[in-house]
């Protein structure tokens, strides 16, 4: 659909526009071109060799690097930096031009300082912005709004950067001011991240589900060999997987809602709200969106996993064979109305916290979150967050029942696993239980609304404000 | 990965900018501030107390009131409206000065009149431009565009409101003009208002919700209680949710499509579309999306509640003793055909309306809606849409099959829950029917395209045009 | 949410704006008035016979069509194509004034020249603009974003096109310049597209689906009914259906794979990447993401109907007729270690293959990859692409098993449909193993930084770079 316009137009009448100057004839230089021209502005390429550029898109002109430097007062610079060396010999020319680095790295960091720094040093007239290096070539050309439409640019000029923005704008892209040319090696690194804000949710479930696994193997395959020599080799596949699953998805989702709860005691020890948090908590804090992420991709498989329990094989076969034994006792087994009871209010409990992790998961979309207001997303996320979790630790609860009781089930002396996935989800509902409580709910409000106990803790600046406490 | 940029830059080398001025240095004034510093504004904060003022931003300078006045023509309001009293006596500096309030209130309508129209009483002379009131500190300070980033603002001079609007577009935000301050009223209530749009839809679904749980507990808890003895209240944990889920979901879906339909035959009967429709409808066809969301909710859970069924332990116990049973009569008992073909298409049919929900729960996206044209918006939301109403009936209907002609299903001569479930998508069903007829077809394109029967309503204004009456 | 704003406001106060005329009081002349005076634009309407205009919106003043044009710069042409004889005759008074069009057509590509362009032939004088022929009256009254925001122009007359677009703006819309006139036909065939991207995945959809329709409906319904007058139509309503899915499916998935191995292979074989790829591969890989999610759902159907099979009358049937058989003969089963471990994968390969569709469909959505950066968009669709096909070709092997050694299975000497489906996956997988090894990765790498191995290709423009070729 996008891409509909893609060979409308040609400018070829339009050309009121100020000419606009792009070095370099790769992939990017040209698609950039292509767009420009679409958009109505006249361009020309500068070349080392303007005779021999070849593929470059119809309707642009090409002249060498210091003829076309003359006729355009922005200049589109898509070469990699060791190329940079030809430009100190057109400073003259470069005068008050605006100099767009696009230049990527192909490392984070790669040099001290960033290129479009570098840059700023190699032609100290030219006023040098930095910017559409975040746009793929791909997504100009073929107008898909797939990758990012966002143009991040910085400059230390504001009226070059206020240009540059507006070209962006004018071919169809959204141009986000990000501050002087210091920003200008963030700008660089942010194309070479892959998913930095997940890192630490990442490894936190990796961490969890190693453990998970090796202590779930243990009680259910290596015991009972041990014990009966009973080859039970094949739990690994859905059984093993299917206890890691809802457990590491119950703590993952008690960590999105723990560190909350933390902010605010040491808000309440502290008397005060205007002192910095430590680190941990605050990069904890910066990434629960993504721990909640995690905990419904586990607590979907989760519910797959149980949903395909009746069609296996092995409960299929354990289940004919308890029917045939009962048919041969031939005594009639009655109806256990408790063990109905639990049974049922087990899985309405977790299909119920389901329905509600998808509901947050839903709700933390980005053009969703983007409708609704502040107070709409904290009701959402917080309250709503805290149901989710209490139903799903009751889930957890009537899943165990009686078991915790019964001494055979503790093999080899180890805990039941669901026990371990419980214990971080019930200090968080009993934190949050006391956080709720009118007495405290009082102070806290106090707190947030700038009330201090004792002004010791004046000098810090704060980082996190209580918005972020949900 | 959005805040990525929030350490970089400091504009210590953008001094370009128009110098803009805060006054207040709570949370919202001091995000404000920060965001603004990098994006390369230099900012002054307005204090009481200058030489006390804590935890500004580095790069911020704090002057009295009136000397930060002086120096900047874009004043930010961020106190509280009881703490205006103080500018009046500035009333002299902020002659033509643009004064942004960025207030809220604690409750709606808190005052007779809104903050900014009080402000613009106060002080005369200053151009005040409501706004920023809908976006969070946490927002600003953390660049994370979870919450909205839209900058609502409105304001009766123009000049003033295009220059807070280009503050608000050079820091990454969305500004949308709202019109004169009149409108002022409305962006202070927004920040208060929880998913008003949701009130009708929430009400109806409770409404209905209440009403299919007790019938149903009457029928399969109560009826089998008093007149055979037998306890089943462990079927109000999934066997009365799971009927409740499917015949609300169903009768929501139908109220989705019903007033498109009674909107139809509204114009059919007057002969005109230049006519406004009855206030009630006008509400209920705004809140079609929010019914079609809710429904598809309680067609997931009526999904989930059904896959568990052959795991949960009645439903096994009672498979158990009639295969017992069935082996000892020792008969071998034939697939039934009918039985198989009921059952099968009965589950398919359910299945595939499930899968056209989705795609209609998916449609309605914001990011997805945004990137169809109104021609395929209105095909996936009411083509598919109500072949998503005909499968959900059929299978409703199948559900039902022979069972409205056994009368010992008549509880105490009571209709069962799917009848019940079936009259509104039936009617609406026969509706569509008659209005995609091809004379009624036609009859209504002519009124859509603007011919009139006759000249009687003439008069009133039409407020819902036929793009609605999907 | 959005039309709570909607009332707000009235312009009364803000006549600093220019005067804006429309021409035409249809619905969109009417709602598009509407909207500008809310945002305090003083509006005209121009209308042949001034005094019985009817419906307009409060504020706004009606005029012949003279005495309009003359107190406003923009005029808004809201009137079908076949009624614009009456502007030659205003030609004096359109002298230089900003004249849009934003009229549409009944079918794509009504008449030879778009409409704009003939209403710049009819007024040479005037500067005619096209654009919001693609906003919905309804979309303007209610506030609503569901339909989309965004708003494309295009006009020979650069200055004329950005007065249009800072109106765009300026009333909560996003312009998009789509260049010059030439592009009005595109935009005017815009609101009559019909998902165009989908038609050819979904000709490919429908022909799998037959042809695998038909396919299993000779195995499974009509071989049993030839060769032992075995009834098995029933099975038509999910067994049939659940062999299409998966298998159509996987094929789907693969396909959208296959285009970049193919176009990786032309690389390697021609040795340059300066040679624009045949017409059929380029179009194949611009329908690589609707191919993926028509899979998605596929996949999704397959899921549901899965996971009801346990439920099913015929299959609880079945499975009691095996039981009462084993109960007779009185045998003691073990429980088969392999069968376990195999069942046990295969439907653990399935669900997670699952969970990464569902991952890969969820990161598709525009919000969300508009959230990522290049790299990350890759590696999730490239990567994660591939081990989701990876997984459900595994999986694919799995349900087949030693099936394709049993003779029986082949009915009338036809292989099994699951051997059909998994040869295209199996190929993809071949070509992207050979892809990844060293020596020939290295290769491709080079070529992709420009390397040639001959010069003789230089001379066609390459249209789809590498960024493409995830």
């Amino acid at each position: 659909m996008e891409n509909s316009f893609v060979m409308a137009g040609g400018g070829e009448t339009a050309h009121k526009r100020d000419t606009i100057c792009i070095f370099g004839t790769g992939d990017f230089g040209r698609s950039f071109g292509m767009r420009l021209l679409k958009s109505g502005y006249p361009v020309v390429f500068g070349s080392r060799d303007p005779k021999h550029s070849i593929l470059l898109p119809s309707g642009a002109q090409v002249f060498s690097h210091a003829d076309a430097l003359k006729i355009s007062k922005i200049i589109f610079l898509a070469v990699h930096r060791e190329n940079y060396d030809f430009l100190p010999a057109l400073s003259d020319l470069l005068d008050e031009k605006v100099l767009v680095d696009v230049s990527n790295n192909i490392r984070m960091n790669q040099y001290p300082e960033s290129n479009a720094q570098y840059l700023a040093q190699l032609v100290p007239k030219a006023n040098v912005v930095k910017g559409f290096n975040t746009v793929s070539a791909w997504a100009l050309q073929s107008g898909s709004l797939d990758a990012s439409s966002q143009v991040f640019v910085c400059g230390d000029d504001n009226k070059s950067k206020q240009l540059v923005m507006d070209v962006a704008r004018s071919i169809g892209l959204t141009p986000l001011d990000q501050g002087s040319l210091l920003a200008a090696q963030e700008l660089e690194n942010y194309p070479l991240q892959l998913f930095p804000m997940w890192r630490l949710p990442f490894i936190i479930t990796a961490g969890l589900t190693v453990f998970f696994f090796l202590y779930c193997t243990v009680i259910d395959v290596i015991y009972p060999y041990v014990k009966e020599k009973k080859d039970s080799s094949y739990r690994l596949a859905i059984s093993v997987p299917n206890r890691i699953f809802p457990n590491v998805s119950l703590i993952l989702l008690s960590l999105t809602y723990l560190p909350g709860a933390i902010a605010a005691f040491i808000q309440l020890y502290r008397g005060t709200k205007y002192k910095r948090f430590p680190d941990w908590l605050n990069r904890w804090m910066l990434c629960r969106k993504q721990l909640g992420l995690v905990a419904l991709a586990y607590a979907f498989l989760h519910v797959l996993y149980t949903l395909i329990i009746p069609t296996r094989y092995p409960v299929r076969q354990r289940w004919m064979q308890n029917i045939i034994e009962a048919s041969k006792k031939n005594e009639t087994t009655e109806l256990n109305k408790v063990k109905s009871w639990r049974g049922d209010v087990y899985f309405a409990l977790g299909m119920l916290g389901f329905g509600l992790y998808v509901l947050l998961g839903i709700t933390s979309l980005p053009s969703v979150s983007n409708a609704v207001n502040w107070r709409e997303f904290r009701f959402v996320q917080s309250k709503l967050g805290h149901v989710t979790l209490l139903l799903c630790t009751a889930h957890a609860a009537l899943f165990g029942w009686d078991r915790f009781l019964q001494s055979r089930r503790y093999k080899w002396g180890l805990p039941q696993a669901y026990m371990l996935g419980m214990v971080i989800p019930c200090i968080v509902l009993v934190l949050k239980l006391i956080l709720i409580t009118p007495c405290v709910d009082r102070m806290i409000t106090r707190i947030r609304q700038g009330w201090e106990s004792k002004s010791k803790y004046k000098a810090a600046p704060v980082c996190i404000n209580n918005a972020s406490l949900i």
